[in-house]
């Protein structure tokens, strides 16, 4: 089997891969790859079966062709894009999960491929990143990151790694540059003024959801593109399913009221995949037992990564017509 | 029982009326009926039990008095307003079903009444639309659509019949014609450029949800409207439920998300309403048993019926005191 | 025990009070209290459980430090907040029931503190306001009401005391004038015009959702802030959660679809508590048996209630600065 | 409408009678009707939506036969019997309710049927129980009485009228002798021993969940009848669903683990009727609310008061044909 | 795609077959194959994802081997299963539906192997019979029926073929014997009794609930297996998942209390494999949508299968070692 | 705060303790403890939850006194327990987090009190019974465990640790003997044979689901009393709640269809502690996410603790008065 829980089926389909088979990524675009780990949650555990919903949530799109109505692209045609199944990360073994993790994002862009991960909790964006890092000069992949939360605490739960910590971690280890971090959609009531501190002092620039009202979201967005594009090879997305407001995502660990609709958030990553460079994408914290029985939560995340390709096959289209 | 499914009651407790005794219907402004059938459907059965969902949604309103607070008309008053319970449709049966439905609706506009059918799966268009058609000369019946999906398809499932091709048989009977075809709502990836280059072919217009976004409902509303108005006896007005987004109506079997709000539908089909000449209505593709437990999905579907008809009531209300 | 349902814990782990003990409140700039009374409902009941949801909603936020991202303040610390635990109301007897909440607030009152009760069905608004107004001389407290319905008939359901009529006897016995209670996010088909003629002889102001929509909640809120910051000492705020759409709140009574996003409920309370004089606040209607499995509604009042206290920290953060 | 909550129907779609209109009552075996009222919950408020949900539960049996197949009699025609829709029983009034329902099942009685009461929560075994035995002489009734809880505490929640006291409350009346009162099923963890020492003063009987499953259910109901059977008239049969196990009825307010399976309390309820003069019934204590998607404690609930009708109508069978 | 709706998976990983395929069955001792047909329900449609549901119940069970450890076998290794994916059987389109999945049984059947069907609705039990009956002389196929409803009425819901009749069909053709016919698990309110007047004529034995818990399954069970051995080549056994209780398997269309234990079932079809010659099975009427949160009915499906096979397995062990 | 997830509070409000507070502890016959852990899960997380479920499972027993109806005993007031929360354990840090437990647990065994431990996935039984045993010489504590599964795998999902295993880890190690340790329950496809031969191995004695169902549960627990009773100091008693039937207890990881009813496990854990001389007890793999909406497994998993500490409260009694 090539996933570790869940039916044993590729995303929509598509054609299989193997990390461990050079051949079978040869001239792929995009490999994605399941991360299904919880063991960095501080509340509600369940992100494990994120990859298995995410893959299965539309049947009926379990056919040769998917066309993108709005972009006039089909993303898993037009792109070639293989699914690698997930790689095998036990909860309880945080350490050996996140390095496996991490050499399996690396041997994708190695492949000259763009690593879509569908996660798991958000602490799998450390190794998600770090991977994609380290096939660039330090400081050259910029990130743009749709969340609730910072996720740059300090220390939590009696830990530096888990679901709270890891862009810090990122940023400590120089991994990324602080003032190429761009975060969209916070709100609530966590961190501290001290976490803020130390995020400005790395020059990050952060978009509350009040600012994201006050302003309009294309208005942010036009701002955060042309902050991460300076001086970087490229972009990692990475997207906490609990950026959308919890009503219209149920389905995920740590709700916060008050965020992006989910008409927001396709909107928003389409730009983002249409407008710049992408080197890596995940898709994160989608725990389908507290979903709707309609299961939208996943719908929505299967609609994220294919809105995602969708506007990468677009630009790649436009590029090559141009 | 007058009823195929479900409780035998009258949508919100009006008056019953029966298809076969013609003194009931006399008088009447518009007659629901049920379509419990949803044996066109590729995925999620269950808009069978739409119709007793919808008529039951809320008992709060089993009252004799429903004024509508903005438009300060009382729709199932003001209107005369029967319903004449479920069309026999066995889901097993497509063809005598949906014939028996076409007959009922014809049997409604013949008694000089508004039918308003409360499906089922959207396969259920076709006769709704049939029916009120052949009262008219060919061509002289528009259509305003609202849905996630063309419904356009040729062939499908393995057949020509079903809830992915009502509107294609349509224009192609020369029931309606594509440049009176307005389709609102549309998102995701189905179906591919070939359909959309037959629906180009007919003149059809369609506002996918990029556009609706882009350029506000209203306007493309107001746009909408012009081209329905020309050449014709007036409107028939479709309203599939998932046009709103999953997780405004989960209660559905194709959840396609990004879709309207529940506010901008509602305001939607108040405008048809007041603006519009409508001949009949259908409400389709509400499917309880993905609905939350408290029946969101079926109440705005309730809602979306009792606009339509304040809409209506209001217009003939200032056509009369003008 | 303090609490009549549930387990026995304070709203997020702040200090307990005891309303017979005089000492616990003294210096607390707001009490929290639980109004855990059903007895008043016409459909739904369950809204006892309430205060117990909306109390640990968020078990995340169970720490010593909870700061407002986006105003910078830690509400549940820059102000001395206590919760007094439920005021024993058994459903089935609504006049001890409505008697011993009305004397609880008085009591808050007098000790200085803002009255925060949490609900229970709207019926409780009625002596959650007599209880502040008796501390001031009549008509010297202002409403501000957020619901769908406008809760001002005049007997319903075989009374004239239930969950339909609070603000008519609110009115009826001078403890508010009329026009200084102002209504936003009515909608739907309940009250008939006769009840409205009777709001409009009392001067009432309501804002339906079509006006909300058309000229947006900025708009709207502006108007009704200069409306009752007129002869008055201070604003009681009072909020039923079904002014939200029901698809963004479930887990209430009486869902009436097309209401305000759970991100404008939250920038409209947050406006409340910055610019008005909050004098006291309830949060009512939350009927946990109907919310989804992720406890969106309970969220989503929790954070209401936190919403509305930082921005009265901040009001006061800033009145010290200035 | 003649039901205060849920769609205006009878019990699976038998006819209806008016409890104002005698001759609508004439030659009636049994009378169904309603008693929403919740207003004596101690915990899970839901039980008013109790007959609604039992009515309903079963559209599949909305024919004109139910036959059933153990017993051989069609018991909704082999007996007349009616629906008289719902006493008007606002929760929040439990004075008012109480004495209007023992009005009607009073009315029913001396119009020579037999009451078949739809809770509601087990408060209403007070009016339901006293308005059949003042038709008998006093301690002329006997009852058998199927619950988890004995419901014979003297004084709870603030008062001596609500869901756990009505039991004593009849004996203290002398409504029903103690010893003629006999209880199946209690078991868990409340009341405390003076209640019980109570309850063996008066002589009751009870068979907590240990002696049934030692000594078996029929040794039990053999004993149990001989009490019952001795200087009386008749007996009532009060079923509250918690005396089946919560997981096989989980839609109830304060479920106690350990119960009668769904087998058991069917087979129970027939020995009573087919064995016993039946003089009245009620079903209590069905909260929808917290019921599977499957409702099947309302089917459970439904094929109670079907499986009593049943073996009333063979015992009566027997004794025509004898 | 090899499934019609779900993902495309084999049973618990089975190796897949196709029966266009000849090679791929050769060898096979047991062939499971897919009828996501629903469009002969009556009620509850949903049936359709039983079989994706049945097939991936346990992702815990993925793996190479599977013990039954009572039995001491390995039901998929011991016996060579092999998964042939779905017939497609569009719900709407009965007849040519049936046709094809008689077919598929038939080509299993030819190639020497059991034939296991995961329905759908009963209606299927026409198909599935008649496919092996035709590869034996006529009436030399026994049947051991398992379900709450005898599924033998004449007409049903305007029409002769639905999940309502099929048993009469197979009885009327000639396919089966009524006398080799027995019913385990009857019970309720349908059919009447022209309709037990009917299966007496024919000889059928059924073995009411009343009768199972009177005498116990284990004796019925012995004397219907000697009634079905006699002068037959073997027999199918069809399981309905509604013979268990609805609180026990509440994920299916007509719901009817009082059944087997899911305890009972799993021993009882233990037995079946264990003692009778079996020549096929279909597991049928698993309708996920009104399943637990847990899926415990489709667990309990897929257990059922298994537990089939492996009674098969140790029968032919038995048999090898004696 | 005192417990890492849920509400602070303790079981049914029982005074607190502190464990780092020897005096909390002085003269209490019973410590509740909660693990709230599952990183040991192979596949549904979500048990670090099941401590908070079991504790507030039932706030109608949030009272002074809670008797046991059958017993005739008060267990939290008969004897004296305390409840000393919830152990730090991180789900993604195995090693720190159960070598926290084991001295949690060491702690309260040398205060003299019983430890109850409220889990959390089953790899907690290792620290469990290791806290326990360490008090005593080596294969003195015997071990009666109820499960569906073994846990007696040696090596699983990557690891050696998790909950699979604990039992092979604590027999290995000497903690405990293999011919003192016997199962109750188990059923299903897992393990192997290799690992029931090495338990064979090791003396150990499994009653599988057959077995109990052909013998009676007595008669296997009188057989099970007598094997754990030689040579030992005392007893613990370790409860998977999915040795239920997932009917019964559906929110759990593993479910396992066929297992005992919930009376059956209430009745046989009542027997080992008035049989047995308990020295501690964990009940685990409780799952709120999948449990119905009216909580019957947290009901079950509660009622599972109060009714041992009825039986040792019982046997305490009796020896008292003996």
């Amino acid at each position: 089997m090539t996933t570790m829980y869940g039916p044993d089926v590729t995303f929509l389909g598509i054609p299989r891969a193997r990390l461990d088979d050079p051949t079978s990524l040869a001239g792929a675009d995009a490999v994605i790859i399941g991360a299904p780990f919880d063991g960095g949650t501080s509340y509600r555990a369940g992100a494990r079966f994120g990859p298995s919903a995410i893959r299965s949530a539309d049947v009926d799109l379990l056919e040769t062709a998917r066309p993108h109505i709005a972009l006039g692209v089909d993303p898993l045609n037009d792109l070639r894009v293989v699914d690698a199944g997930d790689v095998m990360m036990p909860s309880g073994q945080i350490i050996e999960s996140l390095g496996r993790l991490e050499e399996a994002v690396s041997t994708i862009v190695a492949a000259g491929a763009i690593p879509v991960v569908l996660g798991g909790d958000h602490t799998i964006a450390l190794p998600d990143i770090s991977g994609v890092a380290k096939q660039h000069r330090a400081g050259r992949v910029a990130v743009i990151h749709f969340d609730a939360h910072t996720d740059t605490a300090d220390f939590e739960f009696g830990s530096k790694i888990n679901h709270a910590t890891p862009m810090r971690r990122l940023i400590e280890a120089g991994t990324v540059r602080g003032d190429r971090f761009v975060q969209i959609g916070l709100r609530g009531y966590w961190p501290g003024p001290d976490v803020f501190d130390w995020m400005a002092e790395q020059g990050m620039r952060w978009y509350e959801m009040s600012e994201v009202g006050r302003r309009g979201i294309d208005v942010c967005l036009d701002e955060a593109f042309n902050i991460v594009r300076q001086d970087c090879d490229g972009i990692f997305l990475t997207v906490d399913i609990d950026v959308v407001d919890p009503s219209m995502a149920p389905g995920t660990g740590t709700p916060e009221p008050g965020g992006l609709t989910s008409r927001q958030v396709l909107d928003a990553v389409r730009r983002c995949a249409l407008e710049l460079p992408i080197l890596g994408m995940d898709m994160v914290e989608v725990a389908p037992a507290y979903d709707m029985r309609g299961e939208v939560t996943a719908y929505l995340a299967n609609r994220i990564v294919l809105e995602t390709l969708s506007g990468i096959a677009k630009q790649r289209a436009q590029r090559t017509n141009a």
